[in-house]
């Protein structure tokens, strides 16, 4: 501020201070001091799902974010943002706020926090692009309660645009390692913020059907001793002087639960595979829905508690997840998820016969490759309409030494994949609870028996007929939602080039 | 079957043949061919729970453990067992058994799973023994399913003995290491059974609690890139060509959904220490059940939510499950936990004046010592009469950088232990939300910045205030069931010593 006549700044006040004292909404809008608890102000915070035409005239308290704001004159529209809620707020000039609390209020960055007192009021029009179309805040004091870098590493309006329309019309979208790498930023989006409450809404219903079921849940050690599944694609552990491993799946925990007369278990934990596979559908840590349960005669009584628990989480969806599946149907259009009851259950030489029809050419005794089982996916849906099935008695030659053999086909085994919109969702089988035969089918399998004696000696005190089946959530929550990656649906993915955030 | 006459022995029947011949009962009773689900036949299996004078002269089929057998003259008593369930069978020589049959069952080991079909028998006087004490099981065919060898590495009748009792008849009981490396058969125990039934019945009320309250449940990674609270006590891990850790804590990934908007998260899984400590209250892998959320001006939200959480879980385990507490003080007898409502908070300096006022110097920036603990709870039973409590404004010099200090003393922070029985079983703050304030903290700290930056940038882009909290599965079932080894309740305990079973 300079100033030739010092006489006559003497006289004058300070420019700042002179604006300060022209600013009077002063106390009406700043940066707060940090929230470390210094008090309990009664106040209320109102949600902004909450602000609607019935709050009209009321003054009220928000928290939110500063989604986007534009200036213009002696107007600043904000848009307030609260998960996927939002409304739209005015900062005007006038008997509330002053220019400078305009001018304030237009420079907050976006993604900061804001506690914003207003009045609701109710539109003439509606406005489109806020969740709360029939009512806006007319701002009376604001205060940056956590301010946001200026530059964020990726906007979010970009982040839930769908690939196809940014592509026509040149506008940005965001790719999957930026998003990624700003995990915090991006799942602030509508489209992430609906796939992991689905998410969540997976585990309940799968938890709520076992317990009605009279299931018991489990919890299992993740480090183990020894390579439960032969030794291959396990990680490894310094454990003090000694080395140990992450378990690739509690299914040697669950059947000894089994075997403890638990009768029915679940677990939910992580999972770990050391598998170099860099494809949509692998994760080097993964989420497992796992059940275990003890049979009276057949290994299908286990396959349709499995089946049924499946579909009720199927229905649960459905019902209670409408508005989020629709959010992220905005981003990732997609058909939605067909079901029967009871679930469709083919046997593998089925499926065989239908692939060759189809023209593949398959040995009876082998797997199916990844395209073949989309292939199947879709002659599946076309034949029987629907996007989930049991496909039943594997080739006992492509499935794992404690599967149970076909008793009246030496060539099948008792075992079973679940499959979603064409992808492999769930493995399972009724396993071997006799010591002899398990022992018999590991040396057949080349296994070294002194590493799975824990697992062969759980037998040998009398152990029921059990069966089970391993799901992987993020897979679930992909194909339920057709989204084409599982990074999407894992909150911070593991994969063999990704160990952040 | 020795002869010396050769044309005797050819006119005779050979001796099992003949006894065979004589056995009217032959088709009732023998070992089955392992069921490898060859048929599906319509019989229903009653469960021993549901043996009651209703059922009197009803012909069932009951599959359960040969729990204990004897023989006496032409009967065998048999005590078949369920889980915690059992009822006595008697097989005895008559129209349906012939003396072979009875000599069969009486030579069944232990353990056993076996097949009886039955006429439910009203007793005249109550059978003490068993849980069904008002009839027995007439046995009218015995079939076994699944053997146990004949030696069991421990009898469970031992490993339900209460130590005092066995110590002054002179009885056996087990110890922990036999217990330990035999799991699958001390799982058997109603004791044991009781304890993971009870501590399933934590997590459900948990997570129905926390639901019901608006939380979301979260999956966080378990492989780290870096040792997110310092790097002692971390496990290796290979990872391809790199190292990696196991998480500690999920805190960093429940705070970086917290800026990602969730508001209130909460994960239950698995938490791995490093530490080398051979106690009764330390595991090296144990289930954490975690809370985060989002609050509005002060930390105490956050620790009431936490607190009436906890409440809930102890008021629906006095509620649901007094048959297993009852079990369990068979054996570890043990005074009914108590708490308040509201949950009694006091603040470190009054605990510090209670101990001192029992003799303990301590200084006002020292952290309590285990043994302090204890003489602490007593205290506070004592004065306040509750097992459960909150300690609040713990010294900042004691606890981990991330802590927020306290604004009106500089050597406080807003941060609680909760404990049950003078042991603490959760450990709690509000956490710095501030990327400057954290950066200082964690200088003061010695702490390298590289290795925590992803951690501090969470908080770059508007970043609420919020609190949270981790508790120990393991030992809120041992100090509400008042156990003295956290052992007891971890089904495959992990420690510096044991990673087996």
């Amino acid at each position: 501020m300079p100033s030739a006549n010092a006489s006559r700044r003497s006289q004058e006040k300070p420019r700042e201070i002179m604006d300060a004292a022209e600013d009077y909404a002063k106390e009406r809008y700043g940066v707060s001091s940090m929230i470390q608890s210094q008090e309990k102000p009664d106040r209320v915070l109102v949600r902004i799902s909450d602000l609607t035409v019935q709050k009209a005239g009321e003054v009220v308290w928000v928290r939110a974010r500063v989604h986007t704001s534009r200036a213009k004159g002696k107007q600043c529209f904000l848009v307030l943002r609260q998960q996927q809620f939002n409304v739209q707020a005015l900062v005007a000039v006038g008997d509330h706020a002053s220019k400078q609390m305009v001018k304030f209020a237009a420079n907050i960055n976006k993604e900061s926090i804001v506690d914003v007192e207003g009045v609701v009021r109710k539109v003439n029009q509606k406005i489109g692009s806020c969740t709360q179309q029939d009512v806006e805040l007319h701002v009376q004091k604001i205060y940056v309660i956590s301010s946001a870098e200026p530059r964020l590493p990726l906007q979010l309006d970009d982040a839930v645009r769908p690939e196809v329309e940014g592509e026509e019309e040149g506008r940005a979208t965001v790719n999957q390692d930026t998003r990624l790498d700003n995990r915090v930023i991006d799942l602030r989006t509508s489209t992430s913020q609906a796939i992991f409450r689905l998410q969540s809404g997976i585990c309940h219903p799968f938890r709520e059907t076992l317990t009605n079921k009279g299931f018991v849940e489990i919890q299992t050690p993740k480090i183990i001793s020894a390579a439960s599944e032969g030794g291959a694609n396990v990680f490894t552990v310094s454990y003090f002087k000694n080395n140990a491993y992450l378990a690739q799946s509690p299914q040697l925990y669950k059947q000894m639960c089994i075997c403890a007369d638990f009768e029915k278990v679940f677990c939910i934990g992580p999972v770990f595979r050391a598998e170099d596979s860099n494809t949509h559908r692998h994760l080097t840590e993964f989420v497992g829905l796992d059940i275990e349960m003890a049979f009276n005669y057949h290994y299908h009584e286990v396959v349709e508690e499995i089946a049924d628990t499946l579909v009720q989480i199927f229905k649960g969806l459905q019902k209670r997840f409408q508005t989020e599946i629709q959010t992220v149907n905005k981003q990732f259009p997609c058909e939605p998820f067909k079901f029967l009851e009871p679930t469709l259950r083919l046997e593998y030489c089925e499926a065989l016969a239908m692939l060759r029809e189809a023209g593949i050419e398959m040995g009876d005794e082998e797997d199916l490759s990844t395209p073949n089982e989309k292939l199947l996916g879709r002659l599946v849906k076309e034949k029987y309409d629907t996007d989930f099935y049991i496909l039943d008695k594997y080739p006992l030659a492509v499935r794992p030494f404690y599967t149970m053999p076909d008793p009246r086909n030496p060539k099948q085994s008792n075992s079973y994949d679940m499959f979603m919109r064409g992808e492999e969702i769930l493995s399972g089988a009724q396993r071997i609870h006799d010591p002899q035969l398990v022992t018999e089918r590991a040396l057949h399998h080349g296994i070294d028996l002194e590493k799975i004696k824990a697992y062969i000696d759980s037998f040998r005190f009398g152990a029921p007929p059990h069966a089970g089946g391993g799901i992987g959530l993020e897979r679930v929550t992909m194909l339920f939602l057709g989204l084409h990656n599982v990074r999407q649906t894992s909150m911070f993915p593991r994969d063999p080039k990704r160990l952040t955030p």
